[in-house]
């Protein structure tokens, strides 16, 4: 399987400037895509498409269902990939996705023979208001996360609780006890003698991988904000980004993609969506603590309907950053701004303006016709949930399955659970191309078919008209595929 | 069983001012404690106790175990009740409880003959640096609550959804479908004409009484604030409410009490506990944007240990308010300061100072021999979770469990959950003292007794050295009581 799978060296160019990253993404020789021109479109690496393939995947009409082909680019582990874009709402597919096996070299004093390990990596990227974050962060994400890992190579290999303080030479993750633990009272002890100082928290080396995961999320969110200008990119994206290291999956997400694990028939969610509803308090706190933020359009407060002004006096549901009930209060001048959070569901809107309330770029996204900006109440910080995949015996049907918002609109978790298990089951557990038809089924019955009244899903009901990015990853076999 | 439980006509002074509530709270005659001198020392008015008992009961040698007695104050639904004054930590027990059935009188135009509902309501208050706070809270809060509801009367008894706005009139609750809704466009449409205008957002009437309960604790902790000073109220309290209303309990915790469900031997929390280390992320966040609430004492960065001058310039282990791992950097000056959260588990602190984060009171309180107020960083407002006991049959042996952290400090939601089915079996299911007999072990057991090496559980491990106070409510009889 490896020799389809560029094990890159990954290395950002140092201060992560504009240059493109020192290895092109893999899927084999020719598929690198370069520096693309300003909002060029462009599908993910390991499909390799055709010029032809490429415009016939850029089709509104037909939305062809595009996957990797067998022999041509098969994925690490057989991971299954499929997309379509969506029905006409953008005029091309703005999900972009990555799949990597990645060396994390450790940094080294000369640059020579170090040691390292390799991490395993998919993510989706679901960009919006334009396709130059989504494509950037589908190309250098998992360099940022190598970036952060390499000072953590020995640390990670050692079994022993990683050390709390650092010399500060930055080109060592030496672990020798001595130079590493001090005791509170000054003294210096060696980690054998205290095992752990009473007052000291312990770290473990899992935190320390969430920890590399999100600041590389910070990393990859400033270079969007540093390149913006030079490489013309606009707009920002969702994304969802799974990782596996040492025996456990890492699935990091900020916006909303969604991520679940079919263990056994079992669903087990592996990512929470961050949108206006599920984020409203920490919104909320902040445009209280610094409501110049809000410039003058906007209220704090939460109301179920815009007030009107001749409602003033009266008594209104409303709840602010501490509630999750609602009460009525009293109708004031300053309720008839617009509320911070607006609407319900897919319609949720933060300041009128966005529906997602985490991920990356957007830096000069702006409330229509105004100078108000929304970056400052995105945050680029994922939540990244821990699976250990040591923990269980896996069998060639338990996967993971990452999706952007296109595939979970019109399906849930236990359906999507259903298709799963129902594509399975047709395919001999040891055929790779199993995990590929599932992508694709789910994609299909996400998408529906074209009828007179539009795309329509086998019940009838209205198909998603949205881009379409699954990923179907088996948890059975990583033994196999290393 | 009613007849030995004051249904209290529950009414608010005006202006919630300094008067006692217009009737203390239940018990039967000549149990009212009144208004008590400052810190006076005072045990729930249930438990009835004489002179001689009380002084008995305020014994930190002794620590025996009190409950109502059988002839005198059976609780509604047969409550169980039990406490125990702590080791010696404090001079007297500073948990304090409060049991009773509320009546909600709908607010009215004349004050005469309105309709109402009643609520059950069970609560304990676990106080710090001073016993007022909790005395009060537990003589007020349930008055506090149903003022609150008292708006929502003709609302919460009408299956239709709850009206948007209403009318500034205060004193109607009219569900007039023609005086409450309008439409967004500036007509004004009859509810059942348009059932829910499509930009509306439904607000059930669960939200409400959770918005009630929320804006009670508020209303409590302003209370306090008012009063302290003519009252001479010291410190803070933990607050844990029960309260059951028509056919729903609403669980409301602010602190570190905890209250589950054991249900056919199957636990269900019905809280979680609020500290330092579970509010990490929201208290970092507003000293990020309040760092003046910090003084010059303290940084928002979370370190695993104190930093020695001496470090400056090594790299250590941090996580800001976006972190839920960890990471590197390098030490600077402002990074010596103490962090706002140091310390693990039982011994977290925020600023120093304290082990709680949320609850009543505290309106005073400083970082030691400073001038930096805790307040600010605490919040009163509970979180609320719901139970609908119509959603399953409930056998006698179902109960819901309420303890301050002297009893889950020793023990655990499974040993509890033990206890509680072990006991229960050795008792008739219609004997009405099994529930007491539960709660008296659950509190034996994590005080344990006294050897010569302190108080010791069975397991030989130190006991609580806290007061503990636990209700154990039967969920299978309500029907039965009301």
């Amino acid at each position: 399987m490896l020799l389809r799978v560029r094990a890159a060296v990954a290395q950002l160019a140092a201060g992560l400037g504009a240059q493109p990253p020192a290895e092109p993404r893999g899927g084999g020789a020719g598929a690198g895509r370069g520096s693309p021109p300003p909002a060029a479109f462009c599908r993910p690496a390991f499909l390799q498409l055709t010029p032809e393939e490429l415009r016939r995947a850029d089709d509104h009409t037909g939305r062809a269902v595009q996957s990797p082909r067998d022999s041509r680019c098969r994925l690490p582990w057989s991971t299954g990939y499929a997309e379509v874009i969506n029905a006409g709402k953008s005029q091309h597919n703005e999900d972009q996705a990555c799949c990597e096996v990645v060396f994390v070299e450790q940094r080294s004093r000369e640059g020579s023979g170090e040691k390292g390990f390799y991490f395993h990596y998919w993510a989706l990227f679901d960009g919006h208001a334009g396709s130059g974050a989504a494509v950037m962060a589908s190309e250098r994400l998992h360099l940022h996360i190598c970036e952060q890992l390499r000072d953590l190579v020995e640390i990670l290999q050692d079994p022993s609780p990683p050390p709390i303080c650092l010399p500060p030479d930055t080109r060592t993750g030496s672990a020798d006890p001595n130079q590493v633990s001090y005791a509170e009272d000054g003294g210096e002890v060696p980690n054998d003698a205290v095992p752990r100082f009473h007052l000291e928290k312990a770290v473990s080396h899992e935190s320390l991988v969430i920890g590399a995961i999100e600041n590389a999320f910070k990393h990859m969110d400033d270079q969007i904000e540093q390149e913006r200008a030079s490489q013309h990119l606009a707009g920002g994206c969702c994304a969802l980004a799974a990782i596996y290291l040492m025996g456990k999956f890492y699935v990091a997400n900020a916006g909303d993609s969604r991520a679940i694990i079919i263990r056994n028939g079992e669903i087990i969610p592996m990512s929470r969506e961050f949108t206006p509803e599920t984020e409203r308090q920490r919104l909320q706190f902040l445009a209280l603590l610094r409501p110049e933020l809000l410039g003058k359009e906007f209220t704090h407060l939460e109301f179920p309907r815009r007030i009107q002004p001749k409602e003033l006096g009266k008594k209104m549901l409303y709840r602010d950053q501490n509630m999750n009930g609602w009460a009525y209060k009293k109708i004031e001048e300053d309720d008839l701004k617009f509320p911070l959070i607006f609407g319900e569901g897919k319609k949720a809107r933060m300041m009128a303006t966005i529906g997602v309330t985490r991920g990356l770029g957007d830096h000069d996204l702006k409330v229509f016709s105004s100078n108000i900006h929304i970056k400052p109440f995105l945050s680029c910080f994922p939540e990244v949930r821990v699976y250990d995949l040591t923990q269980y015996e896996h069998c060639p049907d338990d996967v993971l399955v990452l999706g952007t918002d296109g595939l979970w609109d019109v399906t849930n978790d236990k359906e999507v659970a259903g298709v799963v298990m129902e594509v399975l089951t047709s395919y001999e557990p040891n055929d790779p191309c199993r995990y590929t038809m599932v992508a694709q089924e789910l994609v299909v019955r996400s998408r529906g078919v074209l009828k007179e009244r539009g795309w329509r899903l086998a019940n009838d009901k209205l198909g998603s008209g949205d881009d379409i990015s699954v990923f179907v990853i088996p948890l059975g076999g990583p033994g196999n595929y290393t």
